[in-house]
Protein backbone atom coordinates (compact mmCIF):
# COMPACT_ATOMS: atom_id res chain seq x y z
CA UNK A 1 0.00 0.00 0.00
CA UNK A 2 0.63 3.53 -0.54
CA UNK A 3 -0.48 5.70 1.91
CA UNK A 4 0.27 9.71 2.58
CA UNK A 5 -1.30 10.82 6.07
CA UNK A 6 -0.81 14.14 7.01
CA UNK A 7 -1.77 15.84 10.46
CA UNK A 8 -3.13 19.23 8.91
CA UNK A 9 -3.85 21.13 6.03
CA UNK A 10 -1.97 24.24 6.29
CA UNK A 11 0.25 25.96 8.70
CA UNK A 12 -0.68 29.58 10.66
CA UNK A 13 -0.56 32.15 8.28
CA UNK A 14 0.35 30.03 5.07
CA UNK A 15 -2.11 29.01 2.35
CA UNK A 16 -4.05 26.32 2.31
CA UNK A 17 -2.08 22.75 1.83
CA UNK A 18 1.12 24.90 1.15
CA UNK A 19 3.34 23.18 3.89
CA UNK A 20 2.92 19.36 2.07
CA UNK A 21 2.61 20.17 -1.67
CA UNK A 22 6.57 19.19 -1.95
CA UNK A 23 5.76 16.01 -0.43
CA UNK A 24 2.39 14.92 -2.56
CA UNK A 25 4.22 15.88 -5.43
CA UNK A 26 6.49 13.50 -4.86
CA UNK A 27 4.58 11.10 -3.75
CA UNK A 28 2.14 11.02 -6.60
CA UNK A 29 5.29 10.81 -8.81
CA UNK A 30 6.96 12.97 -12.01
CA UNK A 31 3.36 11.62 -14.29
CA UNK A 32 0.62 14.17 -13.89
CA UNK A 33 -2.27 12.34 -12.28
CA UNK A 34 -5.49 13.49 -11.87
CA UNK A 35 -6.42 12.09 -8.20
CA UNK A 36 -10.21 11.38 -7.12
CA UNK A 37 -10.86 14.01 -4.28
CA UNK A 38 -13.45 12.96 -1.10
CA UNK A 39 -14.83 16.80 -0.32
CA UNK A 40 -17.35 15.03 1.94
CA UNK A 41 -15.43 16.54 5.33
CA UNK A 42 -16.69 20.37 4.08
CA UNK A 43 -19.84 20.95 6.52
CA UNK A 44 -19.85 24.84 6.50
CA UNK A 45 -18.94 25.30 2.79
CA UNK A 46 -19.41 23.98 -1.07
CA UNK A 47 -18.00 20.95 -2.32
CA UNK A 48 -17.42 23.16 -5.20
CA UNK A 49 -15.11 25.55 -3.54
CA UNK A 50 -13.39 22.68 -1.76
CA UNK A 51 -12.53 21.48 -5.09
CA UNK A 52 -11.24 24.67 -6.36
CA UNK A 53 -9.07 25.43 -3.25
CA UNK A 54 -7.28 21.76 -3.34
CA UNK A 55 -7.13 22.16 -7.23
CA UNK A 56 -5.23 25.21 -7.20
CA UNK A 57 -2.51 23.46 -4.63
CA UNK A 58 -2.26 20.06 -6.86
CA UNK A 59 -2.52 22.65 -10.03
CA UNK A 60 1.00 23.83 -9.44
CA UNK A 61 2.52 21.03 -8.52
CA UNK A 62 1.91 18.99 -11.80
CA UNK A 63 -0.98 17.24 -10.97
CA UNK A 64 -4.91 17.46 -10.98
CA UNK A 65 -7.91 16.57 -8.73
CA UNK A 66 -11.88 15.93 -9.66
CA UNK A 67 -14.50 15.66 -6.86
CA UNK A 68 -16.07 12.96 -6.06
CA UNK A 69 -19.86 14.74 -6.00
CA UNK A 70 -19.64 15.00 -9.77
CA UNK A 71 -19.87 11.31 -10.44
CA UNK A 72 -23.08 9.58 -10.60
CA UNK A 73 -21.90 6.26 -9.11
CA UNK A 74 -19.29 7.41 -6.61
CA UNK A 75 -18.19 3.60 -6.02
CA UNK A 76 -17.26 3.29 -9.85
CA UNK A 77 -15.39 6.74 -9.31
CA UNK A 78 -13.22 5.14 -7.02
CA UNK A 79 -12.79 1.81 -9.50
CA UNK A 80 -11.42 4.03 -11.68
CA UNK A 81 -9.41 6.39 -9.33
CA UNK A 82 -5.31 6.88 -10.54
CA UNK A 83 -4.99 8.22 -6.97
CA UNK A 84 -7.64 8.68 -3.93
CA UNK A 85 -7.52 12.07 -1.70
CA UNK A 86 -9.11 12.64 1.03
CA UNK A 87 -9.54 16.38 2.81
CA UNK A 88 -10.01 17.79 6.43
CA UNK A 89 -12.87 19.03 8.02
CA UNK A 90 -15.33 17.27 9.97
CA UNK A 91 -14.35 13.53 10.57
CA UNK A 92 -18.36 13.08 11.55
CA UNK A 93 -20.11 13.87 8.80
CA UNK A 94 -17.03 12.89 6.51
CA UNK A 95 -17.49 9.04 8.13
CA UNK A 96 -21.43 9.64 7.79
CA UNK A 97 -21.02 10.10 4.21
CA UNK A 98 -18.29 7.44 3.44
CA UNK A 99 -20.99 4.91 4.70
CA UNK A 100 -23.70 6.25 3.26
CA UNK A 101 -22.40 5.63 -0.66
CA UNK A 102 -20.23 2.62 0.26
CA UNK A 103 -16.94 3.48 0.09
CA UNK A 104 -15.13 2.34 3.12
CA UNK A 105 -14.56 -1.04 1.53
CA UNK A 106 -14.95 0.74 -1.92
CA UNK A 107 -11.54 2.72 -1.17
CA UNK A 108 -10.05 0.09 1.38
CA UNK A 109 -9.89 -2.52 -1.89
CA UNK A 110 -8.63 0.13 -4.36
CA UNK A 111 -5.83 0.97 -2.25
CA UNK A 112 -4.78 -2.58 -1.31
CA UNK A 113 -4.58 -2.99 -4.90
CA UNK A 114 -1.56 0.08 -4.91
CA UNK A 115 -3.84 3.22 -5.56
CA UNK A 116 -1.82 5.94 -3.61
CA UNK A 117 -3.93 7.59 -1.10
CA UNK A 118 -3.47 10.94 0.55
CA UNK A 119 -5.18 12.39 3.29
CA UNK A 120 -5.07 15.17 6.01
CA UNK A 121 -6.51 15.59 8.90
CA UNK A 122 -10.31 13.86 8.76
CA UNK A 123 -8.68 12.10 5.82
CA UNK A 124 -6.35 11.00 8.09
CA UNK A 125 -8.40 9.72 10.78
CA UNK A 126 -10.34 7.51 8.19
CA UNK A 127 -7.63 5.75 7.33
CA UNK A 128 -7.58 4.37 10.87
CA UNK A 129 -9.40 1.17 12.01
CA UNK A 130 -11.86 3.34 13.84
CA UNK A 131 -12.85 7.28 14.05
CA UNK A 132 -12.15 7.27 18.15
CA UNK A 133 -9.24 9.07 17.83
CA UNK A 134 -10.74 12.37 16.62
CA UNK A 135 -10.83 15.70 17.70
CA UNK A 136 -13.78 16.63 16.34
CA UNK A 137 -17.89 18.00 17.26
CA UNK A 138 -19.71 14.84 16.70
CA UNK A 139 -22.40 17.30 14.34
CA UNK A 140 -24.02 13.86 12.66
CA UNK A 141 -24.00 10.78 13.57
CA UNK A 142 -21.72 8.57 11.49
CA UNK A 143 -24.03 5.45 11.42
CA UNK A 144 -20.73 3.25 12.76
CA UNK A 145 -17.07 4.45 14.12
CA UNK A 146 -15.58 1.88 11.91
CA UNK A 147 -13.50 3.59 8.94
CA UNK A 148 -11.00 1.62 6.61
CA UNK A 149 -8.22 0.50 8.56
CA UNK A 150 -5.55 0.84 6.04
CA UNK A 151 -2.95 1.28 9.08
CA UNK A 152 -3.52 -0.99 11.97
CA UNK A 153 -2.97 2.42 14.44
CA UNK A 154 -5.25 5.12 15.49
CA UNK A 155 -4.23 9.10 14.63
CA UNK A 156 -4.64 11.71 16.56
CA UNK A 157 -4.18 14.21 14.20
CA UNK A 158 -3.71 17.86 15.28
CA UNK A 159 -1.38 16.49 17.85
CA UNK A 160 -1.65 19.12 21.21
CA UNK A 161 0.91 19.63 23.90
CA UNK A 162 -0.66 21.97 26.45
CA UNK A 163 -3.50 22.82 27.33
CA UNK A 164 -5.33 26.37 26.03
CA UNK A 165 -4.46 29.09 28.71
CA UNK A 166 -7.29 28.98 31.45
CA UNK A 167 -8.94 25.69 29.80
CA UNK A 168 -10.14 23.17 32.71
CA UNK A 169 -10.99 20.29 31.07
CA UNK A 170 -8.77 17.32 29.96
CA UNK A 171 -5.48 17.91 28.12
CA UNK A 172 -5.43 15.84 24.90
CA UNK A 173 -2.93 13.06 26.44
CA UNK A 174 -5.65 12.58 28.91
CA UNK A 175 -8.06 12.24 26.55
CA UNK A 176 -5.98 9.35 24.69
CA UNK A 177 -5.47 8.23 28.02
CA UNK A 178 -9.04 7.89 28.14
CA UNK A 179 -8.97 5.82 24.84
CA UNK A 180 -6.31 3.34 25.94
CA UNK A 181 -8.10 3.00 28.71
CA UNK A 182 -11.20 1.85 26.49
CA UNK A 183 -9.19 0.14 23.75
CA UNK A 184 -6.06 -1.04 25.07
CA UNK A 185 -4.84 -3.03 22.25
CA UNK A 186 -4.45 -0.52 20.09
CA UNK A 187 -1.49 2.37 19.33
CA UNK A 188 -2.03 5.94 18.95
CA UNK A 189 0.20 8.14 17.16
CA UNK A 190 -0.10 11.89 18.23
CA UNK A 191 1.04 13.71 15.33
CA UNK A 192 1.67 17.45 15.63
CA UNK A 193 1.29 19.98 13.30
CA UNK A 194 3.24 19.80 10.28
CA UNK A 195 4.03 16.32 9.87
CA UNK A 196 3.40 13.13 7.91
CA UNK A 197 3.43 9.59 7.79
CA UNK A 198 4.91 7.82 4.30
CA UNK A 199 3.77 4.07 4.05
CA UNK A 200 5.41 2.72 0.96
CA UNK A 201 7.05 -0.77 0.32
CA UNK A 202 5.40 -2.29 3.80
CA UNK A 203 7.64 0.68 5.20
CA UNK A 204 6.37 3.65 7.23
CA UNK A 205 8.22 7.00 7.70
CA UNK A 206 7.82 10.26 9.38
CA UNK A 207 8.01 13.41 7.67
CA UNK A 208 8.39 16.73 9.87
CA UNK A 209 10.66 18.22 11.67
CA UNK A 210 9.05 18.09 15.42
CA UNK A 211 8.41 14.64 16.81
CA UNK A 212 5.55 12.39 17.34
CA UNK A 213 3.95 11.45 20.61
CA UNK A 214 3.49 7.54 20.65
CA UNK A 215 0.75 6.46 23.00
CA UNK A 216 0.47 2.68 24.43
CA UNK A 217 -1.40 1.15 27.15
CA UNK A 218 0.73 0.73 30.28
CA UNK A 219 3.52 2.22 29.33
CA UNK A 220 4.96 5.88 28.80
CA UNK A 221 4.66 7.64 25.77
CA UNK A 222 7.44 7.65 23.18
CA UNK A 223 8.49 10.38 21.08
CA UNK A 224 9.73 9.68 17.79
CA UNK A 225 11.55 11.71 15.18
CA UNK A 226 11.70 11.65 11.12
CA UNK A 227 14.94 10.00 11.53
CA UNK A 228 13.64 6.82 13.45
CA UNK A 229 11.96 3.56 12.28
CA UNK A 230 8.55 3.48 12.32
CA UNK A 231 7.60 0.15 10.77
CA UNK A 232 6.60 -1.55 14.20
CA UNK A 233 3.50 0.27 14.02
CA UNK A 234 2.29 -1.33 10.56
CA UNK A 235 3.03 -5.16 12.83
CA UNK A 236 0.87 -3.42 15.70
CA UNK B 1 -37.49 21.92 37.00
CA UNK B 2 -34.60 22.81 39.10
CA UNK B 3 -31.42 22.46 37.19
CA UNK B 4 -27.97 23.66 37.86
CA UNK B 5 -25.62 23.00 34.69
CA UNK B 6 -21.60 24.02 35.03
CA UNK B 7 -19.49 24.60 32.48
CA UNK B 8 -16.28 23.21 34.63
CA UNK B 9 -15.51 21.69 37.88
CA UNK B 10 -12.63 23.15 38.63
CA UNK B 11 -10.71 26.30 37.89
CA UNK B 12 -6.92 26.18 37.02
CA UNK B 13 -4.71 25.48 40.52
CA UNK B 14 -8.08 25.68 42.58
CA UNK B 15 -9.21 21.99 44.17
CA UNK B 16 -11.80 20.13 42.54
CA UNK B 17 -15.18 21.23 42.54
CA UNK B 18 -14.10 24.45 44.46
CA UNK B 19 -15.30 27.64 42.57
CA UNK B 20 -18.88 25.99 42.77
CA UNK B 21 -19.08 24.93 45.92
CA UNK B 22 -20.79 28.18 47.15
CA UNK B 23 -23.63 27.97 44.07
CA UNK B 24 -24.28 24.27 44.69
CA UNK B 25 -24.81 25.03 48.54
CA UNK B 26 -27.63 27.71 47.95
CA UNK B 27 -29.31 25.58 45.05
CA UNK B 28 -29.85 22.04 47.19
CA UNK B 29 -30.86 24.75 50.34
CA UNK B 30 -30.29 24.76 54.11
CA UNK B 31 -31.53 21.21 54.95
CA UNK B 32 -28.73 18.76 54.48
CA UNK B 33 -29.63 16.98 51.32
CA UNK B 34 -27.56 13.23 50.56
CA UNK B 35 -27.39 13.19 46.43
CA UNK B 36 -26.94 10.44 44.03
CA UNK B 37 -24.26 11.08 42.28
CA UNK B 38 -23.54 9.68 38.53
CA UNK B 39 -19.83 8.71 38.17
CA UNK B 40 -19.63 6.90 34.62
CA UNK B 41 -18.02 10.06 32.80
CA UNK B 42 -14.68 8.79 34.69
CA UNK B 43 -12.83 6.24 32.34
CA UNK B 44 -8.63 6.76 33.98
CA UNK B 45 -9.54 6.32 37.60
CA UNK B 46 -12.39 4.60 39.65
CA UNK B 47 -15.93 5.28 40.72
CA UNK B 48 -14.66 4.81 44.52
CA UNK B 49 -12.00 8.07 43.67
CA UNK B 50 -14.62 10.16 42.15
CA UNK B 51 -17.02 9.93 44.42
CA UNK B 52 -14.99 10.34 47.15
CA UNK B 53 -13.24 13.53 45.51
CA UNK B 54 -16.89 14.70 45.15
CA UNK B 55 -17.96 13.88 48.64
CA UNK B 56 -15.07 15.59 50.20
CA UNK B 57 -16.29 19.19 48.59
CA UNK B 58 -20.00 18.31 49.29
CA UNK B 59 -19.18 17.76 52.80
CA UNK B 60 -17.57 20.88 53.31
CA UNK B 61 -21.03 22.89 52.34
CA UNK B 62 -23.05 20.60 54.71
CA UNK B 63 -24.31 17.95 52.17
CA UNK B 64 -23.05 14.30 51.03
CA UNK B 65 -23.41 12.45 47.91
CA UNK B 66 -23.34 8.22 47.16
CA UNK B 67 -22.28 7.17 44.21
CA UNK B 68 -25.00 5.09 41.78
CA UNK B 69 -22.43 2.11 41.64
CA UNK B 70 -23.26 1.16 45.48
CA UNK B 71 -26.83 0.59 44.36
CA UNK B 72 -27.86 -2.68 42.80
CA UNK B 73 -30.70 -1.39 40.70
CA UNK B 74 -29.53 2.07 39.67
CA UNK B 75 -33.41 3.05 38.32
CA UNK B 76 -34.47 2.44 41.74
CA UNK B 77 -31.43 4.32 42.67
CA UNK B 78 -32.22 7.36 40.96
CA UNK B 79 -36.39 6.85 42.16
CA UNK B 80 -35.34 7.05 45.46
CA UNK B 81 -32.79 10.13 44.72
CA UNK B 82 -33.08 13.33 46.80
CA UNK B 83 -31.40 15.13 44.09
CA UNK B 84 -28.80 13.97 41.16
CA UNK B 85 -25.15 15.04 40.53
CA UNK B 86 -23.74 13.81 37.45
CA UNK B 87 -20.01 14.68 37.39
CA UNK B 88 -17.63 15.47 34.30
CA UNK B 89 -14.57 13.11 32.45
CA UNK B 90 -15.88 11.37 29.27
CA UNK B 91 -19.31 12.44 28.10
CA UNK B 92 -19.22 9.44 25.30
CA UNK B 93 -19.07 6.78 28.39
CA UNK B 94 -21.23 8.61 30.41
CA UNK B 95 -23.93 8.49 27.79
CA UNK B 96 -23.11 4.63 26.93
CA UNK B 97 -23.32 3.59 30.66
CA UNK B 98 -26.65 5.80 31.06
CA UNK B 99 -27.99 4.10 28.09
CA UNK B 100 -26.88 0.14 29.14
CA UNK B 101 -28.13 1.04 32.55
CA UNK B 102 -31.80 3.26 31.41
CA UNK B 103 -31.08 5.89 33.16
CA UNK B 104 -31.84 8.90 30.36
CA UNK B 105 -35.34 8.31 30.80
CA UNK B 106 -35.41 7.31 34.52
CA UNK B 107 -33.60 11.02 35.61
CA UNK B 108 -35.37 13.04 33.24
CA UNK B 109 -38.91 11.38 34.79
CA UNK B 110 -37.57 12.42 38.04
CA UNK B 111 -36.09 15.72 37.66
CA UNK B 112 -39.16 16.38 35.62
CA UNK B 113 -41.26 15.79 39.09
CA UNK B 114 -38.94 18.58 40.42
CA UNK B 115 -35.87 16.58 41.60
CA UNK B 116 -32.96 19.23 41.69
CA UNK B 117 -30.25 18.10 39.07
CA UNK B 118 -26.67 19.06 39.00
CA UNK B 119 -24.14 18.72 36.55
CA UNK B 120 -20.99 19.99 35.53
CA UNK B 121 -18.86 19.88 32.11
CA UNK B 122 -19.80 15.74 30.92
CA UNK B 123 -23.08 15.76 33.66
CA UNK B 124 -24.12 19.90 31.82
CA UNK B 125 -24.05 17.74 28.31
CA UNK B 126 -26.44 14.88 29.00
CA UNK B 127 -28.86 17.22 29.92
CA UNK B 128 -29.22 18.62 26.19
CA UNK B 129 -31.34 16.76 23.68
CA UNK B 130 -28.17 15.09 22.23
CA UNK B 131 -24.02 14.95 23.11
CA UNK B 132 -23.83 16.23 19.99
CA UNK B 133 -21.60 19.41 21.17
CA UNK B 134 -19.21 18.11 23.58
CA UNK B 135 -15.80 18.39 23.47
CA UNK B 136 -14.73 14.58 24.31
CA UNK B 137 -13.16 12.11 22.20
CA UNK B 138 -15.36 9.33 21.48
CA UNK B 139 -13.44 6.51 23.10
CA UNK B 140 -16.49 3.92 23.18
CA UNK B 141 -19.83 3.99 20.57
CA UNK B 142 -22.46 5.67 23.26
CA UNK B 143 -24.83 3.35 21.38
CA UNK B 144 -27.23 6.41 20.42
CA UNK B 145 -26.50 10.01 20.70
CA UNK B 146 -29.79 11.24 22.32
CA UNK B 147 -29.91 12.47 25.51
CA UNK B 148 -31.64 13.36 28.27
CA UNK B 149 -33.10 16.79 27.37
CA UNK B 150 -34.10 18.61 30.14
CA UNK B 151 -33.49 21.90 28.27
CA UNK B 152 -34.12 22.54 24.43
CA UNK B 153 -30.82 23.56 23.36
CA UNK B 154 -27.05 22.65 23.57
CA UNK B 155 -24.41 23.58 25.87
CA UNK B 156 -21.06 23.65 24.65
CA UNK B 157 -18.89 23.52 27.79
CA UNK B 158 -15.44 24.55 28.43
CA UNK B 159 -16.36 27.04 25.55
CA UNK B 160 -12.76 28.73 24.39
CA UNK B 161 -11.90 32.03 22.21
CA UNK B 162 -9.11 31.31 20.71
CA UNK B 163 -6.93 28.42 19.11
CA UNK B 164 -3.67 27.04 21.02
CA UNK B 165 -1.19 29.01 19.56
CA UNK B 166 0.56 26.87 16.19
CA UNK B 167 -3.09 24.61 16.23
CA UNK B 168 -3.97 24.25 12.37
CA UNK B 169 -7.56 22.71 12.93
CA UNK B 170 -10.83 24.51 13.49
CA UNK B 171 -12.00 26.79 16.53
CA UNK B 172 -14.34 25.88 18.49
CA UNK B 173 -16.67 28.76 16.43
CA UNK B 174 -16.11 27.23 13.65
CA UNK B 175 -17.06 23.36 14.92
CA UNK B 176 -20.34 24.83 16.78
CA UNK B 177 -20.93 26.77 12.94
CA UNK B 178 -20.68 23.19 11.59
CA UNK B 179 -23.33 21.97 14.37
CA UNK B 180 -25.46 24.91 13.57
CA UNK B 181 -25.06 23.51 9.76
CA UNK B 182 -26.81 20.29 10.12
CA UNK B 183 -28.73 21.29 12.99
CA UNK B 184 -30.26 24.55 12.17
CA UNK B 185 -32.99 24.32 14.49
CA UNK B 186 -31.05 24.34 18.20
CA UNK B 187 -29.33 26.94 19.75
CA UNK B 188 -26.09 26.44 20.94
CA UNK B 189 -24.31 28.18 24.05
CA UNK B 190 -21.18 28.10 25.05
CA UNK B 191 -20.04 28.20 28.37
CA UNK B 192 -16.77 29.71 29.07
CA UNK B 193 -15.36 28.24 31.97
CA UNK B 194 -16.64 29.44 35.40
CA UNK B 195 -19.95 29.88 34.26
CA UNK B 196 -23.16 28.11 34.93
CA UNK B 197 -27.24 28.14 34.24
CA UNK B 198 -29.45 28.04 36.76
CA UNK B 199 -33.14 26.53 36.03
CA UNK B 200 -35.65 27.65 38.51
CA UNK B 201 -39.40 28.64 38.63
CA UNK B 202 -39.20 28.27 34.82
CA UNK B 203 -36.59 30.74 34.66
CA UNK B 204 -33.28 30.57 33.58
CA UNK B 205 -30.33 32.44 34.62
CA UNK B 206 -26.34 32.64 34.53
CA UNK B 207 -24.35 32.89 36.95
CA UNK B 208 -20.72 33.87 36.56
CA UNK B 209 -18.21 36.54 35.97
CA UNK B 210 -17.76 35.64 31.87
CA UNK B 211 -20.37 36.24 29.08
CA UNK B 212 -21.64 33.12 27.39
CA UNK B 213 -21.82 33.10 23.86
CA UNK B 214 -25.17 32.33 22.15
CA UNK B 215 -25.51 30.59 18.54
CA UNK B 216 -28.18 30.37 16.44
CA UNK B 217 -28.19 29.33 12.87
CA UNK B 218 -28.57 32.94 10.59
CA UNK B 219 -27.29 35.34 13.33
CA UNK B 220 -24.15 36.49 14.06
CA UNK B 221 -23.34 34.87 18.09
CA UNK B 222 -24.42 36.84 21.23
CA UNK B 223 -22.97 37.64 24.00
CA UNK B 224 -25.20 37.39 26.92
CA UNK B 225 -24.41 38.48 31.34
CA UNK B 226 -25.29 37.67 33.76
CA UNK B 227 -27.46 39.92 34.14
CA UNK B 228 -29.50 39.43 30.96
CA UNK B 229 -32.63 37.86 30.50
CA UNK B 230 -31.85 33.86 29.51
CA UNK B 231 -35.61 32.81 29.51
CA UNK B 232 -35.87 32.30 25.77
CA UNK B 233 -33.54 29.42 26.16
CA UNK B 234 -36.26 27.63 27.30
CA UNK B 235 -38.60 28.11 24.59
CA UNK B 236 -36.57 27.43 22.07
Amino acid sequence: MRLLLISNSTMQGEPYLDYPKYEIQKFLGDKAVTALFIPYAAVTFSFDLYESKVEERFAEIGHHITSIHHFSDPVEAVQNAEAIVVGGGNTWQLVRMMHDNQLMKAIRLKVEQGTPYIGWSAGSNVACPTLQTTNDMPVVDPKGFDCMGLVPFQINPHYLDANPAGHGGETREQRIEEFLEVNPEITVVGMREGTMLKCENNSLKMIGSRSTRIFKKGTHPEELNASDNFDFLLKS
